[in-house]
C-alpha cells in the first residue's frame, strides 16, 4: 500500500503539519485542493496547474459519472489518464450535487433517485454504487456517499440524515474492502464524512460512530453553507477533536482566504473551494492586501501588478490596468490569468500557513488575514 | 531607423522568403499573425504566444480606440508595454471594423462618422485621425485608413472606394511624415492598401498610385470576404505583380490552411486571419490530416493526439477524448488547449512554407495541403 500519512509537527493551537504520500505523489498538508469539477480546472491547464504547484486536485463523481460516465473514463485508462494528471486526486461522492443539482430526487435507505440536470434522464445511484465509480475513475482519496441536509434544518432532519450518513458510511466501507479482497491491492483511500448539521452533539455523534469504521481518513462535511463562520468553527471543532490524531483530516468546500488558519488551527489538514477560481472569473482577485475588485474603473490607469507581494506569473508580468480592461472587453484571457493569479493566492496562504506552523506563529498569521479581508474589498 | 526588409530567397513561383526587421525583433517571413483585436489572443496568454514562436500578432485600432482608448495606452506606455508582448505588433487601420461594427456610418471625402457598436456613442474619424491613434498605440507597423465596399460591389462603387481609399493614402502619408518631421526617429512603418475588388484593372490602378507614396510596405485589402478563391488569387496576382520586390506584401484577413502556400506562391509576406482562434472555440481543430470536429462522437473514446504529427505541447499531452469531454462540458479550457494547438499548426504551416521556399518545394507542399482539406472535415 502505497498510501501513508505523518503529522509532522503540531502547534499549540492544535494546527498540524504533515505530508500525505499517495501513488501519485507527496501531498504537503495542510493543502488547499483546487476543484477541478468536470476533470478540468476552470481556466487553467494541467501545465499551469503544475507550475502553480499543486499537489492534488479535487474532482466530481456526480459530474464525471454523468459525464463522460465512469465507464469511459475506466476504459481510457483511470481520471490521471484521462485528463493527463500525474498527481494525485481526490473525488468526492457526488452527494453534495446529488441535493444541490439533480432533479426530482428520491431518497430511500437504500439510495437515491434522480434525474440528471444535464438530460433529465433517470439515475439510481447507491454507496456501493459510489464506491464502484470512483474505483473506476482511479481517483486516489474517494469519499463515501453522505446525506446532506439544507441548512438550518431541524434537529430531527439533521439527526435522521446522521443515521443514513452512518449506515451509508457502514455499507461503503464494506463494500470497499469486499473489493480490496476482491482485486488484491487497493491503490485509493476511503474517507468517511461526519455530518451533523450544527449540532454540537449530534456532530461528536457522527464522528464516533464513523471511528469504528477505520477509515483511513475522515472528511467533515455539510459547513460553510451559509452558518456564520464561528458555528462552522464551532462544529470543525466539535468533529476533530474526536477524530484520530495520525489521520487526515479534510473540510469539505472551504474557505474564505481569512478563514483558512482557523481552519487549519482547529487541526484540519484538507480543504477545497471554488472561491479562487469561480471569484477569478467575476473579476474578483485576492491579494495580500484584500481583495481588488478588479473591474472597477481606479484600476483602469494602474501600472501596479495585481498584488505586488505576489510572485505568480501574472504577477511578475501585468498590469491591473491591463486585467481590467481584459474583462471589461470579455477577453477569455482575463480569465486565464485571474484564475492563474487567484490559485497562486490559495496556494501560497498554504505555503505560509505550513511554514508558519513549523515556526509557531499561526495566530499571527490568521489575525492579520483577517484584518486585511474584513476591511472589504479594495 | 530600426526597420528592414530583406528578401533571402525568391523561388520560381514568386514566393519569397524573407526578413522584416522591427524595434521589437525579427520576423522571418512568410509569417501569419494570430489576432489579437483588444490586444489579447483569445485564449492564449503571452507566455503562449512567446512558447508558440509567434513573432509578431494583429491588434485592432478602430476596438482600442473605443476601449480602452489610444490615449489611455498611450499613458501606460504603448501597446507592448500594456499588453506585455515585447514582439512586433502590427495594427489594422479599423476601417473594415468601422464598415462592419460600427452603426449610422456616414462616409464623407473628409472621414467617417459612426455610433460605437459598444456604447452608441457617436466618433468622426479621419485618416490622419487613424495615424494619430496609432502613434498612440506605438505599433511597429500601422495601416492606413482605406473605404471597404461590400462584395460583390458594382463596378462604380469600386472605383469611387479606389479614388477614395487613394485620397484618404495620400493624406495618411503626408500627416505621418508630417509627423515624423515634428517627432524625429519614428519608430513605426506605416503600410498602404491596395483596394478595387474584384477589378484586376481597379487593382493595378490601385496598386500604381499607392506606389507613387513610398509606402515602406503594401497590403492588399477588401479580399476574402466571400469571392472565390481563384478570384482572391488573381486579385492577389493583380497587385503583387506591380508591388516593389524589395518590400513586404500583406495579405489582409487571410486564410485557410490550404490556401495559404497559394498566397505566398503570389508573392505575399504576411497574413492574418481569426480563423485559427475562432474555429479553435467552435471545436474545429486543424491537423495534418485535414479537420477534426472534436465534439463528435466518434472522438469520445481517441486515445490518440489532436495530431499525431503534431509537436504541440497539447498534442504531447491530451487526448482526443479528453478534448472532446472538455468541449461537450462546456469547459473554458477546451478552448484554451483547441487554440493553443490550432494557433501551433498555423504557425508551423508557416515554418513548413518557409523551408519549402528554401528548398525550392512549396508547389508540392501546396497541393498536398489542398488535398487534406478538401475532402472535408473527419
Amino acid at each position: 500500500m502505497s498510501f501513508s500519512f505523518e503529522v509532522t509537527k503540531t502547534d499549540r493551537s492544535g494546527a498540524r503539519r504533515g505530508r500525505l504520500t499517495t501513488p501519485h505523489g507527496a501531498v504537503e498538508t495542510p493543502v488547499f485542493l483546487p476543484v477541478g469539477t468536470q476533470a478540468a480546472v476552470k481556466g487553467l491547464t494541467q501545465e499551469a496547474l503544475e507550475a502553480l504547484g499543486a499537489e492534488i486536485l479535487l474532482a466530481n463523481t456526480y459530474h464525471l459519472y454523468l459525464r463522460p460516465g465512469h465507464e469511459v473514463v475506466r476504459k481510457l485508462g483511470g481520471l490521471h489518464q484521462f485528463m493527463s494528471w500525474p498527481r494525485a486526486i481526490l473525488t468526492d461522492s457526488g452527494g453534495y450535487q446529488v441535493f444541490s443539482l439533480a432533479e426530482l430526487r428520491k431518497i430511500t435507505d437504500e439510495g437515491v433517485r434522480f434525474r440528471s440536470h444535464l438530460d433529465g434522464s433517470e439515475h439510481r445511484i447507491t454507496p456501493e454504487k459510489v464506491v464502484e465509480i470512483q474505483l473506476a475513475l482511479g481517483s486516489d482519496i474517494a469519499m463515501v456517499l453522505d446525506e446532506c441536509i439544507e441548512t438550518p434544518a431541524p434537529r430531527e432532519n439533521a439527526e435522521s440524515a446522521l443515521k443514513r450518513t452512518t449506515q451509508w458510511a457502514r455499507r461503503s466501507r464494506s463494500y470497499f474492502q469486499e473489493c480490496a479482497q476482491r482485486n488484491g491491492e487497493m491503490h485509493q483511500w476511503q474517507f468517511g464524512i461526519v455530518q451533523g448539521a450544527t449540532f454540537a452533539d449530534l456532530r461528536r455523534e457522527s464522528a464516533r460512530q464513523l471511528l469504528d469504521l477505520q477509515f483511513p481518513g475522515y472528511a467533515v462535511g455539510g459547513l460553510a453553507v451559509g452558518e456564520p463562520h464561528d458555528v462552522t468553527c464551532e462544529m470543525t471543532g466539535e468533529a476533530t477533536a474526536l477524530l484520530p490524531k495520525e489521520r487526515p483530516r479534510y473540510l469539505m468546500g472551504v474557505g474564505r482566504p481569512e478563514q483558512i488558519a482557523d481552519y487549519v488551527a482547529l487541526g484540519i489538514d484538507m480543504m477545497d473551494c471554488v472561491l479562487p477560481t469561480r471569484a477569478a472569473r467575476h473579476a474578483c482577485l485576492y491579494t495580500s492586501e484584500g481583495r481588488v475588485l478588479i473591474k472597477n474603473a481606479r484600476y483602469a490607469q494602474d501600472q501596479r501588478p495585481i498584488d505586488a507581494n505576489c510572485s505568480c506569473s501574472v504577477c511578475r508580468r501585468y498590469t491591473r490596468a491591463y486585467l481590467r480592461h481584459l474583462f471589461a472587453a470579455g477577453e477569455l484571457t482575463a480569465a486565464i490569468l485571474a484564475t492563474h493569479h487567484n490559485v497562486h493566492f490559495y496556494l501560497d496562504i498554504m505555503r505560509l500557513i505550513r511554514e508558519a506552523i513549523e515556526f509557531g506563529n499561526l495566530a499571527n498569521f490568521s489575525s492579520v488575514m483577517h484584518a486585511r479581508y474584513t476591511a472589504g474589498p479594495a
